[in-house]
């Protein structure tokens, strides 16, 4: 039997302090979803105490029913006041999460330089904080920050304040290397000595100033860790925190210890695609496991090697992370892959070799041009059941114009368009602030008329994002369109070098795939049906 | 005295393995002046035996006197032919370098599966080509390919095959990491069995796969090896090479070896980004040691904290590696940020404590609009210069018109603009592949004739967020710009409900803060400065 280990992640709060990175209280939902999808134990969602907006986020995932732990930051109480004065704290017991991490002083230097208190006054701190926390209800988690640079400087000191948040209850005592420079024989030698002296179950937090995040970890691990703190793709402050897209596989398929389940695993480079979608930030193609790159052979003596065997060039194999294996420009996403999204949405590809040969190479054309499937469902399902029925458009757009003008500070922007719906031509106008908003409007108000259902579905977000970046404005870029019915979401994806054509195309997709699912809702069976591709033939 | 040790990078050869990473003769001209000044020792240039750019390369540099070695890379001879037969040999010899890296097998299961030979003809090739290329009056060092898998599979013929290079006369036997998959403690105990049995000058060369390079390359010189491969930045195949920009710094300031001297150290952070810019690969903010973001602060209580103390949050002082500390301004910090921020910049606000809450003020102002400057610098900048300037603007737009036409699947956009520029009405028209890019252009072809410099000034990155997601195309976005004039690069924020209001409006602020720093440069006092407002008044 390999041993657990519990992985805790705080991409929503560590992570959000990272140099442009921002979340709202929307996208911390998804990405905590998609946490609680891959087997964390552990999530943080942020600090109640500090703004309103994770007080909201709490309100909402606290419904949700997740497997993990949902978990709130804060900081032990302030000097010279009571728990019960302490507002912050008042705030995290608010906030309705199972679990608390407070982050509490560990370095004498600090204690003396930051909070400007006294040693005995910040260990009281540590103790009345966590045992205010346990009385409320929630499991309370010590992260002794600083906790090497402190041990190194005065060890008793950074003992004593662990052994104060032990006496406390706390749940686990994590022991941070805030400012990221501390080396992996340091880290092996310190948590040895923890583990040894602290009757408490101990974890790791580690900061990647010198591209020693990962490797601190594991070597935590190896001395007696039990409980690893990261985030996804190593977002956080200046350097970032450990990246968990890193230590996960590595812990569990080469070093024996047991963190998710295998097909959770497999999930890993969605979720690290997901989550950098979300963020808004590009993934590097060279992030290890989860990149696009990480599997991917350019040197002709390595693919021909590959080719033979591809444990010849790959230490591990690429599907156990959910990655893929790249030679030449195939960047397929994998034809069982592929398959069984139909088979999802009742399309049967299987029985038609040539058309899934077909709808494959059509797919490995558009991600090498730059599409992006992962983000943007209903643009597959429509590319899918566009192979699979042979679909007809129900409309089409004969022409467009759109006008910007600005002079004396108001700025407007009108499209004007030309569209054919069913046989019948329809010239529309309409304002918005923005030209892909005055093109949505139009579109909108040529469709009502046929299809009022229309009149529900509007965008709730979009994004841009520039491809080659060598020459931005005039390079390639995507634009992932989110929409909304009210009841149901979905993402749509286009590409150009023209920022309108790709924004228009995955307008034309949102506004198409919501026209299926409106035809599925009123019309059952028949009828418009056909028209809109649903019934293969 | 500490340890000295040699540092061989691989830029030039491995690193253009990687995804994106195209050199041509005079880019690797270039980065070789680079690293021959920060005092790299062995500069591995490429394979002449491969392609003739390379043969070129070596053929200007070698006249170039580098105190570096210059060094060309091959393969041993191919199977059951002499060495005077192999071309790549050939061209090895031919280069001119001083130096030459041969790479070999040394793991059995490729002697079989990739080269097709047996395991005596592969240890013969490793000692007559290395022999060959001694003979030719090259230094010869042996680069031993899957060392570490070849040791855990077979040790007796991976140490056999490193006797054979030894025999033969290598200078240093190189074990590389090929696949990436190796931990840090198999690299530690491996790379001491090797030292302990081989009596040659040991060095190491580790891949990314697992984030584990640097640590690995640290592991690997603890044990005992003096010689250590990498590329500027990591760029390499798949997930790249150890990253040499962490290693210098960690084991120079942190281990107590020595590689280069203090001021070639401080030359680190300006040759990552040199290195970047003309590999035209955009460097993460948050690289580790010469990241733009690698010292930047965004909590307001570590804002605070190393106000009083740097040491407080930074691992190492920034200035040691060519870096600055950065204060990100953001709704979580306060007035210690802003003012450190003017006062990096030289604007002297604390004596001005109406202006300087004026400041405030403004910025929490633009900041709950759904301003973002933490990653926008250089609008940051251009406020604080106005507030404490009283800025004049160099030009203001009059007035401005897109057209947008798209007809029988063509797409056209212009852009029509009447600007002013010292008095003067510019009337201008230019097209561009989207709304932004057409504004750019005709913005910049109206300044081009006052300011020539506006040519070199370019957008690089261009980022769309929608702030509330409730009703996407008709919410406020923020719109980032990033923009280069090969030099420097800086970055720009706007908000808007109109996504092409926001877009202008980073775009103004980049092309402002373009000609603040060109007039900066071409007059050094006086003129034109006043009518940027870079004088305060």
């Amino acid at each position: 039997m390999s041993t657990p280990l519990c992985i805790f992640d705080t991409t929503l709060r560590d992570g959000t302090q990272g140099e442009g990175i921002s979340l709202t209280a929307e996208d911390k939902v998804k990405i905590a979803l998609k946490l609680d999808a891959l087997g964390i134990h552990y999530i943080e969602g942020g600090n109640p105490g500090s703004n309103s907006k994770d007080i909201e986020f709490f309100k909402r995932v606290r419904e949700m029913k997740l497997q993990a732990k949902l978990t709130a930051f804060g900081s032990t109480r302030r000097k010279n006041i009571a728990c019960e004065q302490d507002v912050n704290l008042k705030h995290l017991i608010e906030s309705g999460a199972q679990a608390a991490t407070l982050v509490g002083k560990t370095w004498d230097f600090h204690v003396h330089t930051a909070l400007q208190t006294t040693l005995e006054e910040n260990l009281a701190m540590i103790y009345e904080s966590l045992a205010f926390v346990n009385r409320g209800g929630m499991e309370a988690l010590f992260d002794a920050e600083h906790f090497f640079d402190g041990y190194k400087a005065n060890p008793e000191y950074a003992l004593a304040a662990l052994q104060k948040a032990k006496e406390a209850g706390a749940a686990w005592i994590v022991l941070c290397d805030t400012n990221g420079g501390t080396l992996p024989n340091e880290i092996a030698e310190i948590v040895s000595r923890v583990v040894s002296v602290i009757d408490a179950p101990i974890g790791i937090h580690t900061h990647n100033d010198c591209e020693l995040a990962v490797a601190n970890s594991l070597a935590a691990v190896t001395a007696g860790a039990r409980h690893i703190q990261g985030t996804i793709n190593g977002y956080g402050e200046r350097c970032g925190n450990a990246n968990l897209c890193s230590i996960l596989p590595t812990l569990q398929l080469k070093m024996g210890y047991s963190c998710v389940s295998d097909d959770q695993l497999k999930m890993l480079t969605n979720v690290a695609r997901y989550v950098g979608e979300i963020a808004n930030v590009h993934l590097p193609v060279n992030q290890p496991y989860v990149g696009n790159a990480a599997f991917a052979h350019k040197g002709g003596i390595h693919v021909s090697a590959i080719m033979k065997d591809s444990k010849t060039y790959e230490h591990i194999s690429p599907d156990l992370v959910g990655n893929k294996q790249r030679v030449l420009v195939s960047e397929l996403a994998g034809q069982s892959n592929i398959l069984s999204k139909a088979q999802e949405m009742g399309l049967d590809m299987q029985s038609d070799g040539l058309k899934s040969r077909e709808v494959i190479d059509r797919i490995k054309e558009l991600e090498h041009q730059g599409y992006l499937f992962e983000g943007a469902d209903a643009s597959l399902e429509l590319l899918l059941r566009d192979a699979a029925g042979g679909a007809k458009q129900v409309f089409t757009v004969d022409s467009f114009k759109i006008n910007v003008e600005k002079s004396s500070g108001t700025l407007n922007t009108e499209a004007i368009m030309k569209i054919t719906v069913g046989g019948e031509q329809v010239y529309t106008v309409a304002e918005g602030n923005g030209p892909v908003n005055a093109l949505d409007n139009a579109l909108r108000k040529a469709l009502v008329q046929f299809y009022p259902g229309i009149r529900d579905v509007h965008l709730t977000d979009y994004k841009v994002r520039v491809l080659d970046e060598k020459d931005a404005t005039a390079a390639k870029v995507r634009v992932l369109i989110e929409s909304t019915d009210f009841k149901d979401t979905w993402s749509t994806v286009g590409v150009s070098s023209n920022v309108i054509e790709a924004s228009w195309e995955a307008l034309v997709d949102s506004i198409r795939y919501a026209l299926l699912s409106m035809v599925k809702d009123e019309i059952p069976s028949g009828g418009r049906r056909e028209e809109l591709g649903l019934i293969n033939h």
